[in-house]
């Protein structure tokens, strides 16, 4: 239907233009910023932070040779609204909750994190949904996560913080959710060819998020953080080496496959995030990274030849196994050392 | 030419040799460095302007397929002599002003700023100029930029840090005034073709450049910055979605052009520049970045078609409109919200 | 030997996990971690050298098309694996020194750049070592050359930052010794072709080191280090313009080759790295600056006409004249400087 098509082209641009100016309105009517002198420390977070989300996943994604712009530019697009749509989402409910509203550079730095969950989804429907669908979905996800993130605070009393913890788990859950609405591509398609040039900015991306891992961790601590930081390093360690050995061992003629190394280096780091500040020693944080990357791995094998056919899943970036799975078993991994 | 052009080439090492070892002299007799122990935001600040004019910059303008090493290659030989100057210029600027000289690490922190207007110049002429022509437009900027610095302190007492404010507008204007001089190439020439990797390392110096721009205003800043940092975020935020709609409105097809994108997300961010600190509510902010992305795309349709061919000017990476009409509009802003 | 070929390849993972299994088990019965609070810039500094090891040199020695993901891979997989082996061998040395255990985030520190020495050396062998030899002699270099620290601990009495400053000496001589071993490639082969393309990534990569280096300095400075940046920064800048006037007298066009220019950009901040701290004066960091860069650029043609052919080794992305000349002239310089 290209009338329809051409239609909805030229509609995109008003919608976005009428989202941004509601947007500004509601920034005029809600939002003020204290003159607060920010601690050197948040101000580091905060650049790693935004350095991770706009430069690293942007480039993350970026393994489909077709959708080399759309993965950076629509990353950076969505982004830009969901940040700022996280900024009021949050302080209407800090409003309701009756709490004291926080300074500038650190509640653009949580709408940053929560902005982490929104892109991990994009990862799910990469070359499915049309940029219109992309930010409904962003939306749409950033007022379920800080609605879940404010139960999480009212009726089991977590701390702020452990709730952000969430953003990998809610991103690649609610991604997935909102893949199975869409229709498979066909396979072998053009869309879905690789190249090497595009592996190689994939690869960029995933060592940039490698390095700025511990980064997250660091931010979202409340005081001191080095124990995070270190256990986060060493779970990441461990999951980059288990990486290569699995991903040598499940393929026929043991050669390191890219697409495996690329989804299970960051296992670790998923895993590890819900409990990095409270695991004791390092040798329980290279135990989960190297659960992690096994879990990761084999899911990957599992995943796309058993369930995702099952329940008409088209995963396109696999955000299943690589953010999913890791988080879930980091959180029983909490739960077995509160335990404990 | 064939003769004159090899004599040329053989000439230029020399005349690099000749620039490097006065600069070696004039430090020996006059720059002297107190072992000053350097605040850790400082530090934070000078790295991030270190990558931002470097990495940033250098990957910004290499769109052009030809020029690929000359863009990044030569923007590091042109920085790493230009930062030299600056020291030199600013400290006998110093000294004949009589203030006190200041510790070695802000001090090359200022030249870095200083010399981000002189990169930008060199994207006006990117592809015209030869590295001497460079080197000596980079050497005559820098004078005059810390003339007009001067000035502003004697006669306007502005300030340091808000006369080093207008290195965009600085930059723009000189570049376009150099580039005046040079013969515009052949249209359609293989010269100024662009491919779609370049394209994609153009993106990534985008991208690096758009997640480093709060740093310049947190560097800049006296003390704190807590609020500068929100505001350019903010403003950078909106003029990244309304480059997005006004790119989308202003093609027949109602794509996303990545040549309109690159050029107006950043557009919040220069106008912002100047007023990032005194601005009290985000909404002011985000209005001057939507205003920023207006003026960019719009400049860049009728500079490019009515005012380039009539002042005989080419300007190859769009400088004017990518730095010159923000800053423009920034400077515009901060009188109003001087006078209200 | 085809058979032979797949048994190594099949064996290969059952080495990493063996290796990985033991590292575990090691890390739980000695490491244990304190619950310290870091310093923030500490943590800048942790942030800049993982940022430089993984990123910066991952790319650095991306030239050779065949090993663009050999080289980004490989790197990432022997520094996860290097990184707990280091911490694994200094906490036992400092054990048998009994000396106090330092916290978690320091000590990654440390072994990450422990492990700069490791990434140089495999510089040396690129695309002659399979990856069992790689990991076998990442685990000899750190304990060779933690035995080196501890050695200049007890019987020099040198400080641990100062011993950590020879990691560009020993990893380039190391590497060059090991590389004498393999067996020299056919000249012009498939396997040593460079593309437009891999330069470029090579170029990111050297951009990359260029900007951290100075936080090099940093991060091992004890307190302060306000001189040792800026004498870092300026050696930088002079050994820059250095190589591209050196790069355009030596060759033949008189143009400006980026496998010079990749060589002798960072000549000058490796030869500044032992004395940063201690030079007075910025001129001497400059002059220092300018003998690396020429020492680099005659070593790399000396060095591959002569020595290399002679000595029967095959330095493939030249560390002997990239990092070992710098670091021998640094040193000599040191020794100079504590004479005058």
């Amino acid at each position: 239907m290209p009338a329809r098509y051409r239609s909805f082209r030229s509609s995109l641009p008003w919608l976005i233009l009428l989202l941004q100016a509601a947007f500004i309105l509601l920034f005029y009517f809600f939002i003020s910023d204290g003159q607060v002198p920010v601690p050197s420390n948040a101000y580091s977070a905060f650049q790693d932070v935004n350095h991770m989300l706009v430069f690293g996943f942007g480039f993350f994604f970026l393994f489909l040779r077709r959708y080399g712009f759309s993965s950076t530019g629509f990353n950076l697009l969505i982004i830009a609204l969901g940040v700022q749509c996280s900024v009021l989402v949050e302080d209407l409910l800090y409003f309701l909750l009756q709490r004291p509203v926080q300074d500038g550079q650190r509640r653009i730095a949580r709408a940053m994190v929560t902005m982490t969950a929104v892109v991990i989804s994009t990862g799910a429907v990469l070359g499915k949904a049309n940029p219109v669908q992309l930010i409904l979905m962003a939306v749409v996800e950033i007022t379920a996560f800080h609605l879940s993130r404010g139960m999480n605070k009212v009726f089991l009393q977590l701390p702020d913080n452990s709730s952000l913890r969430q953003v990998h788990l809610f991103g690649a859950y609610f991604g997935l959710a909102v893949s199975s609405r869409f229709s498979e591509p066909p396979p072998r398609s053009e869309k879905s060819r690789r190249t090497p040039k595009s592996d190689l900015f994939s690869m960029l991306g995933t060592l940039f998020l490698w390095v700025s891992w511990p980064s997250l961790s660091y931010g979202l601590a409340v005081a001191g953080g080095g124990r995070g930081i270190s256990n986060t390093y060493f779970a990441l360690a461990v999951s980059t080496v288990a990486a290569f050995v699995l991903s040598a061992l499940t393929t026929k003629d043991g050669k390191f496959h890219m697409s495996h190394i690329q989804s299970a280096v960051l296992a670790g780091g998923v895993a590890v995030g819900y409990a990095a500040q409270s695991i004791e020693h390092p040798w329980i944080a290279m135990i989960l990274g190297l659960l992690a990357s096994l879990v990761t791995i084999l899911g990957s094998y599992c995943l796309q030849r058993c369930l995702n056919p099952a329940l008409k899943i088209h995963d396109t970036s696999g955000v299943h196994f690589t953010f999913g799975l890791p988080a879930v078993l980091g959180g029983l991994a909490q739960v077995v050392l509160l335990v404990i």
